[in-house]
């Protein structure tokens, strides 16, 4: 990654790292055990790739980090809460994540799920509390509201878990793994990238080609982590590798070099995407290419 | 009961069927097998009290059914995702409710979490695309949305919840107890009447009033509920009886005599609370009197 590229996502995961923070230490009512289970799945070193992409497309249509942040953070919240239901027992049974245990294991069962579903929960408080009085105020933060409930439902991250889940053990052809990951992982990747050109003040057509670059870059994202679940091992992924062959996946579908050269055409697709918005699209861009190639 | 209040009931409860029937036949997309969980137990023979609770509130201030109804039904479904979680195996394990089977039993366990999920979900996309245009719009809109995270979270149901798991195998003193129903009955009671009286356009005082009215009827109701699953059986319940006495309650705290004296002492400060509504809180205070007398 280039030296400038890494110090941008470096200071925008900053960024993400203390609103995060601020929004954790200011609600400390209810049982200490909740808010811990929270933190451990929040804080457990994240790449913050859904928030940093909110920020970047906030910037490239003219939008501020200031008032693009509480947004992307309750992009963040929604994707710990689903990724705290994955490893569950009754779906993946996962024993670890991001490099330490997966949060039923550390906390039991049943606080795992409250932590979940208080983490969506707090995303829409992030959301409803939200001082959006800058641009165009209330009807911005509704706007933004109203993105939410479609990308999280059973058209969304929700689906697209039950669409999976059902896919054990059966082999599933492009469009069948399309469907369900372009729900999983794509939802998020266009409601942070979305959100971000709605809080930034898009015009209709850029909001068009901000979404045409996230469902772009949200495929290729999942079928590079498909590759690295092949390819890659629990020191360097964090989480154990090859648990997803038990289900089909874009590289036992079509093998790692068909499945690399298709990362590498989506990303062409999503960076074209990028040109209406010029050179203010430069780290959005850049980030796109090192999503693509990423190692862990 | 008498014939007056049945109707009115009756009438509120159908309003109330009819509103979560067209918020679930529009939202068909994604696989069929979420939107037949999330159905299951939205449509599992409910009573309906928190819902009708936010009418009779919202119509004692001067406000309509009409725009009280998608409020209304978000609490619903937000009691409704409260419950599939209560049930799971890694928390009450409950095999029936409602007289039917649980919806993990129906649909298995990472299907009915997934739900659960969806159905608070889906509570915030009601009140998002609720059209607010009547009254005071965006801003009352907004107002709602800010009420609901606190009553869900840390330290409303969730907390609630977890303070409940924890106390299994514990002799709690009332003191104990009331901390941990204020949160998990009493938020959505204190929700459901707090947004009918929001958007009916209670005063200051008002709401004050209607507020204090809820956090003694939602006690009272809980202390009735334990009450209940010491006499009652699962054919009258729909669930099964005396579940909850592997974890202390009001009825193990100080039998069943005094609870009932306790009951009716709550129900008598709650209907004392709706002086200032006049006449207006008829059928609230008739619908206090019979939550608190009932025998299902």
């Amino acid at each position: 990654m280039q030296s400038n590229l890494k110090s941008v996502l470096d200071t925008k995961k900053a960024a993400v790292e203390g609103a995060l923070g601020i929004y954790s230490s200011c609600s400390g009512d209810g049982p200490a055990e909740i808010h811990e289970a929270m933190g451990y799945s929040l804080f457990s070193n994240g790449k913050r790739i859904r928030p940093i992409l909110a920020l970047l497309t906030s910037e490239a249509v003219g939008g501020s980090e200031e008032e693009t942040l509480p947004a992307a953070c309750a992009m963040e919240m929604i994707h710990t809460a689903s990724l705290i239901l994955d490893d569950l027992p009754c779906m993946d049974n996962a024993s670890y994540r991001r490099g330490i245990e997966t949060c039923h294991r550390k906390f039991g069962e049943s606080t795992a799920i409250l932590a979940s579903m208080a983490l969506l929960n707090k995303a829409y408080r992030v959301l409803a509390e939200w001082d959006a009085s800058g641009k165009k105020g209330e009807r911005l933060k509704l706007q933004v509201l109203k993105e939410i409930p479609e990308l999280v439902g059973p058209a969304g991250i929700i689906g697209g878990q039950i669409a999976d889940l059902a896919s054990e053990g059966k082999a599933l052809d492009f469009e069948a793994l399309e469907y369900i990951h372009s729900r999983k992982t794509g939802s998020l990747f266009i409601g942070s990238i979305r959100i971000g050109a709605i809080i930034g003040g898009a015009s209709e057509q850029e909001l068009r080609a901000a979404t045409n670059f996230a469902k772009n870059l949200g495929l290729a994202f999942q079928i590079q982590d498909d590759i690295l679940d092949e390819t890659g091992d629990l020191q360097s992924m964090g989480k154990e590798g090859k648990m997803d062959k038990r289900r089909s996946n874009f590289v036992s579908f079509c093998g790692v070099d068909k499945a690399s050269e298709i990362v590498r055409e989506l990303t062409g697709h999503a960076v074209l995407s990028l040109q209406i918005f010029g050179d203010r699209a430069r780290w959005l861009k850049e980030a796109a290419y090192y999503l693509a190639v990423r190692d862990h």
